[in-house]
Order: structure tokens, then sequence, then C-alpha cells
């Protein structure tokens, strides 16, 4: 299928076979950081890389790392990864399948007898799901030098994420802060639609949208149901409608230009909520991702005057939306997307650039390095699900642009710090 | 403030005061069916009766009724009340000033020697409030013979309702229907505004109208809300919004006749209810009164077309709109309308005609004898809560209005069954 590669798809399947079976016993698939299960995946893990000619260690901040060092050392490193922490009742792809590759690019590369003047490093960042302490990215933001230093206290059936830390392997007392990386790259499933519905092998991605969570409170009046009449009311839930239609009908527009939008009222709480009763009040939480700052920008702006019209018109209360949290968009490395369309064009894989809706580890190494990402299509979109599904092949075929890009980049990285 | 008549709002006025003392301590005002409270509440009403004159027993199906024998107790009975129970945390008025209203018609009776041809009877209905046991109207179900059999075996902590009955004093085993009844009027606080916004200060009261609950569900994909362009959504909330919205539409429009109608969207569960997740479900669960059938018949008929239509236009599956539970409108007697009518004109009372948007044990009375209701104004239409309130005046000229209403009945109704 991949012309001229080292790259085995039959390897890529073994190894995300082998880490599927290494699963909470009846909750296929569900491997969570901090978990015995998880640290019987990261043995694993270890025992591959080695395999595949790396050295192993667990930094500071508790990322399992293989390095294989280059013959220049001084030149820093490439670093290539994702992570291999699960959501509870996941996917066997989401995170698995990038480091499954970079493990497959650094093996491809033995094989061949390949060694880079960089030194090369595999990395399976802790997690980067939403863990037991109720955060993600942990991992990437202890590299990056970004972790909260109040989130060690954070707890989880009386472990401290400190301990937590400590048992991975990693020393929380101490810096992880890198500054010798200087490029890094991710494969990941698209965990969306997109590449399918065009039929394309490889998402180039531009940036890792920001994400911006509004809070909205609707505040009526609980009346009687049957006696209170249609024009005495103050019915919550129907002002309520009218802005999740605003939110939808906004993020359409903001979405028909060439950046990526989406607005979605994931959280939604109505009050009472008896069957007699006149809604009084409604609880939404929006979750707005934007490519680009000026399109959030222009959203919270018609979102906070489409609410005080809406509330004009129904006489019902609409809180002035509040900014709940805000993290701005991610450019991914300009440099680095050209390597990837060329290295997309070598292997022969059809691409688009696009951008990610979802957060990855990429957004917080793009802190201390060069760095971007591929996706690789998966079925229907689907993720954070038992049926999350990508062909192997299509991960290969990620893989080997991995490969192509590395090797790109090590020559062209070279004095150009 | 009320010409002519022998009621006395000051007697009103304490024993409302007196009932409201005994309340669960610290929950103004909880005196709910089957509790020790409200025995102590049926103890004191007992009391009050026979102060009032009357013979008190507890019937069959546990109601409390006070007994004044007419002069020619073959004539039959005209029955005055209401309910002593209240809601969780409810007000001092509901049911309530029916009973004191029925209570005082027979104190102003015997304060003036007046004894009518036809037994006089003041009742209590046991639980016309969804009781502990989730049904309501226990006792006038009971008494008209339409009470399920299958009820008496519900339970609640460990008790049954049929154990319940006896507690208060009921048999159950025994049928309490009555066919000796010739007319039964009620008294009740609107619960509504329409009184209030009319100034007005009766409401004859047409129908009980029929109350239909429909449950309507829509099924959307949970996708990424990061991930999933807003083009490739199946987003279940804002496919239930124009639900809500259509049936706020369709429901003032059937509002803008001249019979009453209403429907709200009481219930609204949305999942997986996560902050990045679309909305994949909602249920909905709509509460729709009609004075009159055809309404209902339209608004079921245009609900099942719009949500077809709503479905087609969003791609969100949309279930057909399932009825859960249907109960017809219950007119009020016509003869019976008139005389409370010539009552209202008698006593000085403003009034209008208007339907009883809320369930009453009136519609239950209706089944077995000619029953009509009248409503005195509450603040805002305010009810089931502490702040609910009506005026002593208001509830005293009710009073009066239903002395010159059993007056009229006692000479028109004989011979006439």
């Amino acid at each position: 299928m991949i012309p001229n590669t080292p790259i085995r798809p039959d390897r890529i399947a073994a190894d995300i076979d082998a880490l599927a079976a290494i699963t909470e016993p009846g909750r296929p698939w569900t491997r969570r950081a901090f978990t015995p299960m998880f640290l019987e995946g990261r043995q694993w893990l270890e025992k591959a890389m080695q395999n595949a000619g790396a050295v192993t260690r667990i930094d500071a901040a508790g990322n399992l790392i293989g390095t294989i060092p280059g013959t220049r050392p001084e030149l820093g490193t490439i670093m290539l990864g994702s992570h291999s922490d699960t959501v509870p009742d996941g996917g066997r792809f989401d995170g698995i399948a990038g480091v499954v590759a970079a493990l497959e690019v650094a093996r491809a590369m033995r094989d061949r007898g390949m060694v880079l003047e960089h030194t090369l490093e595999v990395v399976d960042f802790l997690a980067e799901e939403v863990s037991i302490f109720g955060v993600s990215c942990i991992g990437s933001r202890g590299m990056t030098g970004t972790r909260p230093a109040e989130w060690l206290d954070r707890t989880s059936d009386g472990l401290t994420l400190e301990t937590g830390i400590t048992q991975v392997g990693g020393d929380p007392r101490l810096s992880a802060r890198r500054d010798d990386i200087k490029a890094f790259l991710e494969l990941h499933i698209e965990q969306g639609p997109v590449l399918q519905n065009d039929k394309l092998d490889i998402g180039v991605v531009t940036a890792i949208a920001g994400i911006t969570r509004i809070e909205v409170i609707v505040e009526g009046r609980a009346d009687h149901a049957g006696t209170t009449p249609m024009g005495s009311r103050k019915d919550a839930l129907t002002t309520a409608a009218w802005i999740a239609l605003g939110v939808e009908e906004l993020a359409r527009a903001l979405a028909s230009g060439d950046a990526h939008f989406a607005a979605t009222v994931g959280e939604f709480e109505m009050t009472p909520n008896a069957a007699n009763v006149v809604p009084a009040r409604v609880r939404m939480l929006i979750d707005a991702r934007a490519e680009q700052r000026e399109d959030m920008d222009r959203f919270i702006d018609e979102l906070d005057r489409g609410a005080a019209a809406i509330a004009e018109k129904t006489g019902v209360t609409v809180s002035v939306p509040r900014i709940v949290s805000d993290n701005p968009p991610t450019p991914c490395n300009a440099d680095l997307l050209e390597v990837l369309d060329a290295a997309c064009e070598t292997a022969g894989a059809s691409h688009r650039r696009m951008a990610s809706g979802a957060g990855h580890d990429t957004a917080w190494m793009a802190r201390i390095t060069r760095a971007a990402m591929i996706f690789v299509p998966c079925v229907d979109g689907r993720s954070h699900a038992p049926d999350e599904f990508a062909a192997t092949d299509d991960i290969a075929l990620g893989a080997a642009v991995l490969l192509d890009a590395v090797l790109a980049l090590d020559s062209k990285l070279q004095g150009n710090t």
C-alpha cells in the first residue's frame, strides 16, 4: 500500500491489539492514567521502546520517553509521540495510534540502519485525557513548565496528584521543562468526520482550536402550568430554546468561513423540571472552539447582544454570558507544516490542511518548541467510545509521513535554532 | 364589606391562622395527608365542625364529613367543601380556604337560625394533593367510586395506602360511593392571575380542564463538540428547542380562543449533558390543559405533524409523541353555574366565568352529582408555595356567594332530582 517505506502495518496492528488487551476487565477499553492497568500498559510500552533500540526513562513529569541518541546530539532532539491513557470506556486509537506510529518510525529506521544526527525521542505523555484528578495534559504541561503548582494537591480517592506522579515514576518536586527539543510531531486520529467525508489520507493540522466555555443563565418564574395563561408566563425554557438556536445559527455563520469554528450547548439543566410547573430556570454551558481568535471574539460579542435581544423580546431575564474558561488557539509551526505537506507528497498520501477542534499535547509542546501534528481518518468521526476505529493502513501511511518528515527535519533544522 | 350577610371574616381569618399553625416545624406550610400533622389538623377541624353544629364522621374513603340534618332529609344532601392537606412547603389557602368557607357557611346559618330542608354537609376530602403515595384526589375518588382498586397496594416508606386510609379512620374494604348528594359546591383560590388582572371578586368555574401529558424523545448523536463540523451534527438540543418553541406557538394560538388552553414543556432532560459532547438525546414531557376536548385533539394532531416536520428539517430523529396520560375536561353543572352567577349578584360580587386549569375534587364529584366551583383571587397567581396568599375579605365574599347559592338550591332542587 505504501511505496518504498520501511513502515510495517502488521507491527502497528499487533501493537494496537497488544495495548487494547490491557484494559479493565469487562470495560473495553479503559486504561486510565494512574491506575494499575495504565502502569501495565506502560511496562509493555517500555519493553517495546527498548526493542526498537531506545533507552527508556520516566521524566520528572511522569512521561515515558525512549531515546535513540543521534550522531550529533548537540543538535538537540526531535520528538514524536502522543499518549497511551484512555477515557473510561474509550477507544483503542485515541492517543495510542500516535504512540505506536512513533514507535514504528523508530523501528523502521533501525531496520534500515538509519540514524539521525539529532537525537530522536518517542514519548508517551502522562494523562492527556481528563484524569481521575479532573485535569488533562498533565505530562505535556509538566514537560513545558506550565503545570500549575497547586495541581499537585488535587486528590482522588485519597491519592494526591503529587503522589500519583511519584507512583508513575516521576518526581513532581523537580522541573521537567525541556529546552533541547527542536521539533515535536504528533500523529492522532481526527476524532471528526472531515477526512472520511473528503476521502483524504492525512490532515495537516494548522492550529489547535482555542476553547472558550461560556455560561448563560435564564431566570423565568415557576408558575402553575395549568392555571397560568400563556400570555402571563415567564417560561425559562422557551427563552433558553431561542438562545440555543441563536448559538447554533451564529456558529454556522462563523463556521462557513475558511477557519474552523464550532459552538455547542453541551450542558442544559432546567429547574424545577416538574411536569406541572412552568420552567423557572435554565443553566446552559456553551463550548465554543475557534481556530482564529477574532472568530471567538465575534462569537462572544454577538452572543452577548443576541442574549440581550432575546431577553428583551421574551421578557424573561437572561444573565450576561459569563466566560468560565478561555484558552486561545495554538497555531502549529509554519515550517513544520511545509515539511509535513511535502512528506505527504513523498509518501503518496492525499492531504489537506485543517484545524483541530480538540485539544492535544501538541498545543502544550508549542510553548517550548516547533510543534505540529497530523490527523489520520477515523470511522464516522467516532471517538471516546468503544466503536472508535482507525484502519491500520491509514495509521501506517501516517507513520510513513512522520518518518519522511523526521528525515527532512534532521537536515533542515541543523544550525537553524 | 359584604352587605346583609352573616358571614364573618374574622372567623375565617382565625380558622386559617389556626390551621396554618399546624405545620411541620420549620417548614411552613406542610401538612401532608397521612402524616401525624395532618391528623392533628383533622382533629382541629372536627372540633370546629362540631362547634358549627355538625355531627362529624370519617367515611369509608377517609373523608372528614360534618353533617347538619335538614328538615326533610329525604330530599338528599347539599355538600360544600374542599381539602385540608397541603403540598410540601405549600401555602395556607389552597384547599383550606374552601374547607373554612364551607365551615363558615354552616356557622353563619346556625347564627341566623337557618336550617335547610336538605341535609347540609361540610367535607374535608382526603389527600387532594399528590400524596406520599404518588397519587391525588384519593378521598373524592373514593366518594365517587372511582378509586382504582390497585391503588390500595401502593406503598410509601413501608406503609400501604390501604393501611393509610385505615389509620385516617376510613375502611378501604367498603364502598364510600354516595347517591344521596344533590349538589356539590367548592370554593378554591384561583392559583392563577386572571381575577387579579381583571380586578374581579369571583370566578364561576365553567369546567375543570382536561390534562394530557405527552412525551417526546429526540434522538441525535453524541459527537465530539470540538471536532464535529456544524454541518455534520445531529444535535438533539437544537431539534428539541424547535419543538419547545412549536409547543408554545401552538398553545398560544389555541389559547387565543374563548376556551382555556395551556401547554408547557415541564420536564426537559438532556444527555449526556457534558460540556464537550454534542447533545445526543432530549426527553420532553408536555403538560397540556384544555377546557374543550376538540382543542386538545387539535393540539395532539398538530404536535404530531409539527414534530415530524421539525425532524424532517433538522435530520434528527424525533419519536412520535406518546400520550402518557389523558384525562378529559369536566364541565361544571349548567344549572349550578346559573345559581352561582345569581348568588354573585346577590352578594354584590363582581364575577366572570372561567375554566380551571388545575385539577380539583369537584372534577370527581361531577361523576355522581351536580357539581360546580368558584374561585377567589390569589396574589399574583402564586400557589403551592409559602407566599401563596388570598385576602380574608375575598374568601368571605366567596363564602357569602356559597351561602346564597346553598339557600337558592335548597328550594330549587326540591323534587327536581
